[in-house]
């Protein structure tokens, strides 16, 4: 039986409400709070693709551009959008609404990548994942990209050898 | 008198111990609670620039390459690097230290970014910082560059205008 | 603009893990924790469609027929059935999984009650709500049945009038 | 020695204060909190009956009549009112109280019904409890009513079988 | 009407279990989650004798001779010992108890020493308390003794001054 | 090599800001949640010295002069000042800080001592501990004094046999 091989699968859905103690003095969701929830959701994506206990290797630039208020809605939703080896790469949506003013809006999108453990903590390897959708198949090209500008952000990367992203910036190299 | 203009004015130091409920179930430290910690540190570190309440506006890749576990201590550190009109770069160092194993690492850096509101919620300048040391200049010099990647990476710029950044991957060009 | 009046529009999807201190000394989930979970989920469920404030009124009885365990993922879905003038009555199912030992069973089923009320915290008025699949209606149909066994269990409604449940024990009576 | 035979052996009191995240909008104390409360307050009345670790197996129709408010503190007493071979029913009564506008109301009742469990998870039999006030005498009797609607609201009794609920609705029948 | 005019008006019960969360790595409770708990118990207890809230003015001297363990329950008992003119003593008897094996010991007794506060944050005047029993009686004798301590210890009287406490140490002096 | 031997490596800086849930309802910090993060702070402090597990043995006299207020920053600093046998003696100093009213007092100082545990949970032998300034000198001096007035405050000691503490109360004795 092939079982959790396509992004699909791996949806995970997670609604919170913002609670005073979550909030500053004006009443705005902490960053670190969302982000924290953000890790949650995604480990848990990222679990149900490999069924091994994760642990959090990278998170992407995350920007936030609006502030959430207090009693407002959140919804993350996360979805497996690669896997390298032994690591799998998690995109989130992020919807920040209030029931009552009926607004709603996209807070942010993010990269979490994590790494699948074997029980005695050493890292396993997981699955390769099928894209189905436009959407999926996007995400998974863009994800090579994604994880130079990682490693070299991190400084296990040179520059030079980024070949994927430097496309971006010398666009006629070749 | 001429307060909180340096760096060193705003560094602020967290210390937290990882109790059961912020690991998985082989008891390392969640990454999100531990950007959780960060994003307070921070936002207080901040504070102490601009005398303002404010929001976490961006949060830098950050890369987790060494478990934290259960009973460790983890100390976090934080100065403001560079401001920009109305926003704050942070500079975080993050140690995990086993009191009772006596074993000590740098778990990771990171760069929060802050924007500073007044009482109604909206943007406010804050007052230039001055660097002393060299690890506080060469912070500074860098937080341009680490902010055309950030406008960049929210799609707040092309990449065509990141001119500090290109340097990087096109050193020979002008 | 008719908004928010099918049930499918108060779909909410409700993610949580159990951590350590969730759980009794054998690592079982509280039966009030998952509650008070339940019941976080259902009163935004109610608030999708109402969009006032809620209060929780009533929840019916609940019954936990296997442990959860520690590490194990809870995953909750709330819609509401049917409103009576101020309140809406939000069917829960609750699911339990292990994505590492790959298990998976449904925990409970649940009824809770909202009163929605304005802004000085007066009962005020919902829309109806109309049941589209037959799920739904049958949700639909049971909920006047429901609501007299509340209404009798708090002490509210005499025996002799509750005719809708009255029909369960003496079903050949008319 | 006979220890812990009797109701009034197992009260157990529990004093809250009702904190900002407790709360809604209105700051009316949430449904689900003081459910949490009422389940850890009757789990320790049970194990003082039965000395094993217990799981909550079953909780009765509860209803919340008048809003709790920020601030003020919650009581909540239980007693063990009847043992069935494994289980143990207990009956729950919360008050509510402001210290400061000097106001007192009795929020609500309710029925918990805990599985005492060996070490490895196993029910396990419990002793018997003997009533001896004329209100523990009541609600030993009304506890296999209460017993039956459990089963069958749970889907593991049939209507016809449930003699003791059914002279409720059909007194005269016998 | 005469409200609350005795130590026996002020009694308040707290019962907690310890959770993973409240111990250190063997599963001792946190002396600091102990005062917590013992705070919330003692400062109800004030606001139940003055009707008005309270703040935290001094802790007497606490040890703690024997660990409570996870699982265990912590009872605590609280009752105002006496009054001076804006504050009020509480004196707190802390039990603890494994239900599981039939332990039971008294952990330690603690003074906690409140001020009544009115509604722009001033200390406001509390009635006088008359206590009853040998033992209440006993606790408002040695409130005057435990209360130039506090002065001394809290650098505002002179040892000097101290007469009641320095009868202790000089008792043949008169 | 010799580690930690002197005070100034025991130093421990703590960072908290008072969230909504910390303060009562005119915004106050509660006593009891100051006192739980000195506790873990000292904690992490003596463990610093120790290199074993702690456990929290006495909280000596602590006072509270001003209140701290909702939104503020407390800053805690924790150093070692001397140690006996098996245990060790912590002094804290306590700060709050408003960063947006520019306003700063020192809250309280306090002594908290802590017991050193093997893995067994019996008490083990801690190195002694070297002064260097003239502050931390001081708090050497002054720990006898200190030690005995926990000790007959705990009942362990008479005091007739606290010569330290009698020459506070009789100076010219001999």
């Amino acid at each position: 039986m092939e079982t959790n091989r396509r992004p699909a699968d791996t949806l995970t859905i997670m609604t919170q409400v913002v609670e005073p103690n979550d909030t500053n003095p004006l009443g705005n969701l902490h960053g670190g709070k969302l982000m924290y929830w953000m890790d949650i959701c995604s480990a848990i994506c990222a679990q149900k693709h490999c069924s091994n206990i994760v642990v959090t290797a990278a998170v992407d630039n995350v920007s936030f551009h609006q502030p959430i208020n207090i009693g407002w809605v959140v919804t993350i939703e996360a979805k497996v959008t690669r896997t390298f080896n032994t690591s799998m790469e998690v995109y989130l949506k992020v919807w920040a609404e209030s029931l009552i003013e009926k607004k709603k809006f996209k807070s942010n999108e993010a990269y979490f990548t994590f790494v699948a453990l074997d029980r005695d903590g050493k890292p396993i390897k997981v699955d390769e994942i099928f894209p189905e959708s436009d959407e999926e198949k996007r995400h998974y090209e863009g994800a090579l990209r994604r994880r130079q500008l990682r490693l070299i952000l991190g400084g296990r990367m040179k520059v030079e050898e980024a070949n994927e992203l430097r496309r971006l910036f010398v666009p006629d190299e070749n």
